[in-house]
């Protein structure tokens, strides 16, 4: 937006609107604006800290890990039954069984001394070593134990039969987890199954937070003429969700040195700074000009092929991403999701579960804007004809119940006009579709 | 599985394995398993408690909460530019201009007393408060102002152009966020935004752990003979997933006291409580006798549909849930996600958002058993001709390798024999596909 003629008081846009594309020399495509940004950044990788394993959830591994040990240990029983010689028991049926002499049993968790031979076998529990020279279990299905110390064999078993053998399931010296693996419950039990107890995982990474605007009040106190900072409650939840730590910088009014020196402190203390609002082209949008004054090489990327968040600034300031998000509500989020969100998986080096999707019918026509990629928040229900996607009617990214009545968005690519009603789509859930049947 | 005649000593399966359906007198589906679960549990709403919105993320609402206000309070500009009366600038165009006075401007975040008359203009801000009597913003680009305090309007508005009229966004009164809800971070922002400073959410549940077995040790120490109880870190992990507090019980050695006293304590203390192992029918799985011991009904189901995991017990005793989960960790973690975690949901009356799904071509048959619903754990890939799921080879459920190799699930039906190798299924996923381009 160009501002003509001279303002009585500056024209400032705190919730600067959705400008035309025209107030932007360039709106650069998403997928352009974010290489844009990593390439600028410095290579470097994360940083590292030792973690116990009981506070590994959610982390991201920093190394490789390699078995130190074969699991299991030894050779031991998959069946509850009689371990035995395999070549014993060929041609044993119910109505011919084979007869071998018990010579002992062996436990769970007990290192067995028991030796046998050809011709005899040993109870054994699932999970117990099997002794020397056996090669196989018999189930306790297949056997009858008689009052003279000998087993019935009903059925034969090859060798190797009902046995898991050693390193079948972790083999010592091989990669049981690899660098940048987002740690999940399984992958605990993993570590403890191999005897590991700590690990090397990437420090979360720290996000600042910065809303700029003279309206703006902490949200505690209504004060006539403010209006409640809601960008830093959802930006700072947002941060949290994705496992980093987020810094608070509180409010700085539309001032230059103010919001200059919010913004050294952030990137000073933090990995990564966001900075909501003044990032439109008006007069009173300085959040790229001061950006510019911290360091090189500054502004990158401003005003992003995407509605809502054309706004959007992506910087980088002493080898700090910096970046300058929409004041609207709708529009920071979504900046967030489409840049800060992945900027956060690539300086982790480690991948997040996409969000889950949904096919769904549109009830009405969706707009998207050839060149820009659209994001329609909607409504995803379940009907006896599959599930219904009804797009929630907003008149902008200033509207904030769209995105607290939505469950989803649909995203309408840069080469898609829209889609029809009636139309086959993909919804992207951020919550579930309907209040389904807890009891299935 | 029976145990035919008398063992020289006790056989039992801590890491009991699979039985064979016959073991049991009757696999029950499990969504009838699920269902009998609940409908022993006394009818009883969540605890509640009250906490600040900053720790509010990922809570479930207690309550509907009501806005007791409008927003925007007032009507307020939609774009920067003037703010007219829109019946004075009908037939505006570039070549015929209207001009109006220029009688004042209007900053964000300012309570205007402003009144503007016919033929007048006042400079406004996007979400600036509209003056008296006007009813449309002219934006910006469409105007120019004049030395002489005067605005050239190039272009007609009509009333409501522009502005953001008084509750569009939110009407007092009205619901805005459902009991429920799980708090997302624009949940918070809404919070905030029409001054809700603390929330009602359900208490966190509790979930209690028991590990059971003779041969188990603490993970932290190599114990010859012993084997490391890999299930508690698991389970306490997918419990703080699920943003449940994990309480810790323990190891029971495989005597019955020992095992209904821990259990005693957990009833005592958690919301649910969970067990590992001595679940299936040998003589040595003591668990569901133990239960039984503890109050009414105690097990309501014994041995699921469900493979691996099938000697899973469900049990209620004085209206606490007690899930007794198999020893071998994937079937302990496959009836937790089958059981546990819809209990939860169940419990707090919310629905967590279900795991992304992909579809892709198997590798390979996979066989499922008719009648039963089986877990595949695969490994998804992304290929030029779309997503491959190679199943993970695993000789069952003791391979705990199978879950961390893998990326996902293949869920068999009860009533499908099984897929061909290239059909197109759905994978659960509960990893990324691949380690994707994080630069787009």
């Amino acid at each position: 937006m160009h501002v003509v003629g001279t303002a009585t008081k500056p024209v400032r846009s705190s919730h600067e609107h959705e400008v035309c594309g025209s107030g932007f020399k360039r709106l650069t495509p998403v997928g352009e604006a974010f290489r844009m940004l990593v390439n600028s950044l410095p290579k470097k990788s994360p940083d590292l800290e030792s973690v116990s394993i009981s506070l590994a959830l959610g982390r991201v591994l920093a190394t490789d890990i390699l078995s130190p040990i074969d699991m299991p240990p030894f050779d031991r029983a998959a069946m509850d039954g009689f371990a035995v010689v395999a070549e014993d028991t060929y041609g044993a049926t119910v109505n011919a069984p084979i007869f071998l002499r018990i010579v002992g049993s062996v436990s769970m968790g007990v290192t067995t001394s028991l030796h046998m031979n050809r011709g005899e076998a040993a109870l054994i529990v699932t999970g117990g070593q099997m002794p020397q020279v056996s090669n196989a279990v018999v189930m306790v299905e297949y056997t009858k134990q008689r009052p003279d110390g000998r087993v019935e064999i009903w059925d034969e078993v090859h060798p190797g039969e009902n046995v898991s053998c050693v390193g079948e399931d972790v083999q010592r010296g091989t990669i049981v987890l690899k660098k940048g693996t987002l740690l999940l419950p399984q992958d605990l039990a993993m570590l403890t199954y191999i005897g590991i107890h700590r690990v090397m995982v990437c420090r979360r990474l720290r996000v600042a937070v910065l809303s700029t605007g003279s309206e703006l009040t902490e949200g505690s106190a209504f004060v006539e003429g403010k209006i409640p900072d809601v960008n830093r409650p959802a930006l700072m939840g947002a941060i949290r969700q994705l496992g980093c730590e987020p810094i608070d910088l509180g409010i700085a009014a539309d001032e230059f040195d103010q919001i200059r020196s919010k913004l050294q402190g952030g990137i000073r203390t933090a990995d990564i700074v966001l900075v909501t609002a003044a990032t439109s082209v008006g007069p009173g949008d300085i959040a790229p000009q001061v950006i510019n004054s911290l360091g090189e090489p500054g502004m990158l990327v401003h005003g992003v092929a995407m509605r809502p968040s054309m706004p959007t600034g992506l910087a980088v300031v002493n080898g700090k991403p910096i970046i300058s998000l929409p004041g609207y509500p709708v529009s920071a989020y979504l900046a967030f999701l489409e840049f800060v969100h992945p900027l956060i998986s690539y300086m982790l080096d480690a991948d997040f579960l996409p969000r889950p999707t949904v096919r769904a019918k549109l009830s009405r026509r969706v707009a998207g804007i050839l060149g820009s990629r659209t994001y329609v928040r909607a409504r995803v229900h379940a009907t006896e004809e599959g599930f219904i996607a009804e797009p929630v009617r907003t008149s902008g990214a200033g509207i904030l119940s769209s995105l607290v009545q939505a469950n989803g968005f649909i995203i309408v690519p840069e080469h898609v006009e829209g889609y029809e009603e009636g139309q086959l789509i993909d919804v992207e859930l951020f919550r579930p579709v309907e209040r389904a049947q807890t009891v299935k």
